[in-house]
């Protein structure tokens, strides 16, 4: 298929030369002309603007957007809805907000156009070699985009999850899942470091990764991660966040419902961003106040 | 090898029937004389008792506990140290807590007997097929018994963990780890339950196995359980534990050690026993004594 590419980061750049290798016809464009220009050296044929790479595409176009979410997928939609015409397709491959994603598909209905939004999962390795995808909109026009979705997944790596919203719905809910996950095993990883015994953690997560229960991607990128550094000696504990778990929390706060160990995963990492926290300044003197327990000063 | 498995429960009579495929010689003892016999049926020696078991197996016996961590393990391992001799060697493949482990090691030590505390991951399907070991005990005696380790288990699926003790560390921290993780799928779920789209969980789980970054055993497991049942109707979320998980939390008291998603994990489990609570009833007695707030009447 003929498919315009706009964002060439991590996560698109690889997506396209995947789509390459299976024989798609990808146009690119990304505001970024270096990347552009590497790009083209690997064959992949670039347009200048987002109009240029709308009138380079034979209608009824498809276009995947690979943005971060927010204000940049928010502006190129705005000014890429200007240019497409009724029967065009926009898939939003990025990480937006499933009630961004709803709204967008209203606004391309009301133009003709559609809209689906596209959850992709994998990391890079995925984008590269075979990556995961959720994907909501029309389900009439699905199966026309449908072999984009096969070529770039592994096997039974896509599915087709309901109206619009439910695709970034659901990689919203992935990516909660992911927290959860990745506090857990590296409590265990915790409690191993602060055992009576000396494990060598690359060797645990090797034998946790062939035949237990926990076996998984991320027990697989662990044994990486600890063949790398075996004490982790070289990075500190911050636990950055990209968005989709706190958006998790905030929509179990709307449907009011318990995700207790999500949302706990979280904090934690909002936790490892301080070295100092004012709660523990506020226990500390309450301590201090009531019992006359030592504070440690500041 | 010549081996002495002693508890033929889902898990002791999966692992014998493992071991007689990869053509080492089991001699099998339970206490109920029904699995005794058809395990009979399959092949499979047994002895009457422990003390025949030890006395049809020729010196230095290597002899494996499968059996209920606890009163059980600590009966039969008593009553086995009476009978052993210099050079023995007594596997315990449960659940036994580390400390035990520890404590018995240093026992079979003074009775110049090698104890090796394996802990054992994969399910019974694992036990059957290749599980995952993890071994603590003296490292020189390791290689005599390695040979049963490297059939009973998948590729790479075992490890020497360090002294007595270290093995069932491991496993009891790979159940915590479970916990977490488990929780963790599970609430997802819920989200997606309570979410204004209309989710197939089976796919949905598939899909989530197929190259993102939550696949997982676990997640395999969630598709197989809703492939029978889509929507869970046929059970209540009623979620047991078997101790594992409890021991992780008070050893990380012990260790004081964060580990608040496996704690929280656990405490899930025992919230989910009560239909009911007496928390609930405090709290909402509580609204009403200050702000006059409707209870709901028992």
């Amino acid at each position: 298929m003929e498919i315009g590419m706009i964002g060439l980061g991590k996560m698109g750049y690889q997506l396209t030369l995947n789509l390459m290798d299976k024989q798609h016809n990808v146009i690119a464009h990304d505001v970024d002309k270096k990347v552009m220009e590497q790009i083209n050296s690997e064959g992949v044929t670039t347009s200048d603007s987002l109009k240029e790479l709308v009138q380079a595409l034979t209608p009824p176009r498809t276009i995947w957007m690979m943005l971060p979410a927010g204000e940049v997928t928010e502006t190129v939609f705005t000014e890429l809805l200007t240019y497409l015409e009724n029967g065009d397709r926009v898939i939003d491959g990025g990480n937006a907000h499933y009630k961004d994603s709803i709204r967008r598909g209203a606004q391309c209905k009301e133009n003709g156009i559609y809209f689906f939004d596209c959850g992709t999962s994998g990391g890079i390795e995925g984008a590269r070699q075979g990556a995961c995808t959720m994907v909501g909109g029309d389900e009439a026009v699905f199966p026309e985009i449908e072999p984009i979705f096969k070529d770039l997944t592994v096997e039974n790596g896509y599915l087709y999850t309901g109206e619009a919203g439910s695709g970034h719905f659901l990689k919203m809910v992935h990516n909660g899942i992911e927290y959860g996950m990745m506090q857990a095993i590296a409590e265990g990883f915790d409690l191993l470091e602060k055992s009576p015994f000396d494990y060598n953690y690359e060797k645990v997560a090797k034998v946790w990764n062939n035949g237990s229960v926990i076996r998984s991607w991320l027990m697989e990128l662990t044994e990486n991660a600890f063949s790398k550094d075996p004490n982790l000696d070289q990075i500190r504990g911050v636990m950055q966040s990209s968005g989709e778990g706190k958006w998790t929390v905030e929509t179990a706060l709307d449907l009011q419902t318990a995700a207790p160990v999500i949302t706990l995963a979280l904090m934690m990492r909002y936790r490892s961003l301080e070295d100092d926290t004012f709660t523990g300044k506020v226990v500390a003197a309450l301590r201090n106040e009531f019992g006359g327990h030592a504070v440690s000063k500041a």
